[in-house]
């Protein structure tokens, strides 16, 4: 732990980092996957689940957060820690991709954003600075600049209004945020599928000097070759020293490719919501538990997993459970799903300090290529 | 633990008795309170947690396994004791209940019932024999006879023929039941709301010398004086030796007052479903999270509870996970209220024991009476 907001490379593996980011709320090592806490709850988990898989850091949804319970009421109770019961870091989007995912009557300017919530109806405005007040509200430990992410495909001219609008705003956070040594506000890069936008947004981001960069307007429904090909051109003009998030990503195989390429932060709904539906992320792949061949399996999901859901539970269970639209079947796979992810990234982490990531990269992939267990004789 | 299924009484006060059932799978202590397990899950809960809470033992819903993920398919898997990771005794209903309640063309005869499945229309028969045989498979501890039970109010002829067939079922389940030395078949008590006529079962079903007796056919509709009039009734006609499973209730009021009246087992989806409602069973007694006072309350459920669910979040974080219908408040609130139950079970037990349960029953009524903690200043 730190008094300040401090990152440090512990080893590097060609392109790829470990490193560890120490706040006052705890140390974060990375890489990193965060497990999405929209609402102020990881979804069908305990958090006390949430840390004992090794999660160090956790995300909130700002623009969830601020519609229900509020903002200010968060904040009244002692901030979003106190609320959610989370004792360690929490990095929280800054609300706009929600904004212009889920609200409705959006209406941008330059100024910000006004909309109706999804929930009710009620208007809400949203500038660069309400953004990082919300945040502070929440007390958030790492905190986003308010961007404009555009979905692809999208037309270059879009694309670039839409960053150089997130340039300013950036500049606006960075004042509203102002210095507090133990928290960071992050600024994201922007520039969708345009490798000369990329490089701009990224050289002009570095030059303000913030304490974290993300890469935003990525996996919003382009091919993972863009993406990999975005982190390429703008890995390299961020700072080294500072850490680097890529947001919304990903699957497994996303996450393996973006750290060889620099990547030390993730975010995802992916192994919670994949979870809820009845998919299982394991080391041979996804496993679709909806499937009629588990009804009759009477062996675990993966036997030699340390977490109880892959481990303890039969397949038929599982399968049941799903079928039958129970509870406790989402809440086993979304356990078994953010287990499966924090492992993957402990082995991401002590491949790069052994300097044998990128065989511990084809391993992992092939063992995801050779599938699940054969069904029983 | 015993190789036999047996029950003794440790000690009375007034009608009220304190006893325990020991079969190979473990000791139920009574009076006890069973959580239901429908369709092979606490629903919300971890199995574990059921266990730490204090249950002894579990209910589980003979209709539902049956259609889903049915009983040959359990039986194959291991029984209902492995496929729901549940190692102490499991009790089953018959599912003539819920196929009273739940099924689709229904047509009952002397053999049994035709009906066709709530979920997808297939079409079955339940026989006495078929219902033993399914608990069977199911490798249930306590098995239930195939009753038929009438709503209240209803004509004291259809419940007189209604509590002759159900008798009739009695004999034949006990004949397909057989000889199993550490497992019970329990008899059922029916007459409605007819004095004479829950004399004439219990009085029947005793001459059957069976290993233990249920009331069925109340809490169906009937005001409360009227349950507990005919468990006045009732209860002494029942052999002092065997335990009494009071089916299918009820509110912590009932359960107060059944006791007094020499009922030694409970179940009731009451806690369960109500948990998942935003509904709250405290020493206070009942409180809504729903409701908007708690929505800015830094309080927990009551700060003195054992369990972690009622003492380490605040109400207005459970408000606000009730709100946005999040499945941890479903998680937290059946937490709460499963331990409630299980507190009760235990108060009740330790006063038969001290001999001064009509004192603590006044008590606990009274603290329900006084309500929940004031609102914040």
């Amino acid at each position: 732990m730190s008094e300040n907001f401090e990152f440090k490379l512990i080893a590097t593996d060609g392109m790829a980092r470990r490193g560890e980011i120490t706040m006052p709320r705890g140390t974060v090592r990375t890489p990193a996957f965060m497990p999405v806490g929209t609402g102020g709850t990881v979804k069908a988990m305990y958090m006390d689940q949430v840390r004992d898989l090794g999660a160090d850091i956790i995300l909130g949804n700002t623009y969830h957060l601020m519609l229900r319970p509020s903002a200010e009421r968060v904040a009244k109770l002692g901030g979003l820690h106190e609320f959610a019961r989370w004792a360690g870091p929490i990095l929280t989007d800054s609300g706009g991709f929600q904004v212009m995912s889920l609200a409705q009557l959006r209406k941008l300017t330059e100024k910000g954003v006004t909309f109706r919530s999804h929930i009710d109806g009620r208007a809400y405005e949203m500038s660069p600075e309400r953004s990082i007040e919300i945040q502070g509200l929440l007390d958030s430990d790492i905190q986003m600049q308010l961007d404009e992410c555009v979905a692809l495909p999208s037309t270059p001219k879009d694309i670039e209004r839409a960053m150089e609008l997130s340039l300013r705003w950036a500049e606006r956070c960075k004042v509203a945020f102002g210095n507090q040594p133990g928290k960071a506000m992050f600024g994201i890069v922007q520039g969708g599928d345009v490798a000369d936008l990329r490089v701009r947004s990224a050289q002009a981001l570095k030059a303000m000097d913030l304490k974290g960069y993300a890469i935003g307007g990525l996996a919003v429904g382009e091919p993972q070759d863009v993406m990999l090909e975005m982190l390429d051109i703008t890995c390299p003009e961020l700072p080294v020293e500072k850490p680097r998030y890529l947001m919304g990503v990903g699957t497994p195989d996303d996450i393996l490719k973006s750290v060889a390429r620099g990547i030390d932060m993730f975010d995802c709904v992916m192994p919670t919501r994949a979870g809820r539906h009845g998919l299982a992320f394991t080391r041979r792949g996804k496993v679709n538990l909806r499937n009629a061949r588990h009804a009759d399996d009477p062996r675990p999901l993966d036997e030699e997993s340390p977490c109880p859901a892959a481990r303890d539970y039969s397949r038929a269970y599982l399968h049941h459970l799903v079928k039958s639209g129970e509870a406790l079947g989402g809440m086993l796979l979304t356990w078994n799903n953010l287990s499966y992810y924090q492992q993957l990234m402990q082995g991401i982490r002590d491949a790069i300090e052994a300097g044998r990531y990128s065989t511990f990269a084809e391993e992992t992939q092939a063992a995801w290529g050779r599938g699940d267990i054969p069904l029983l004789a």
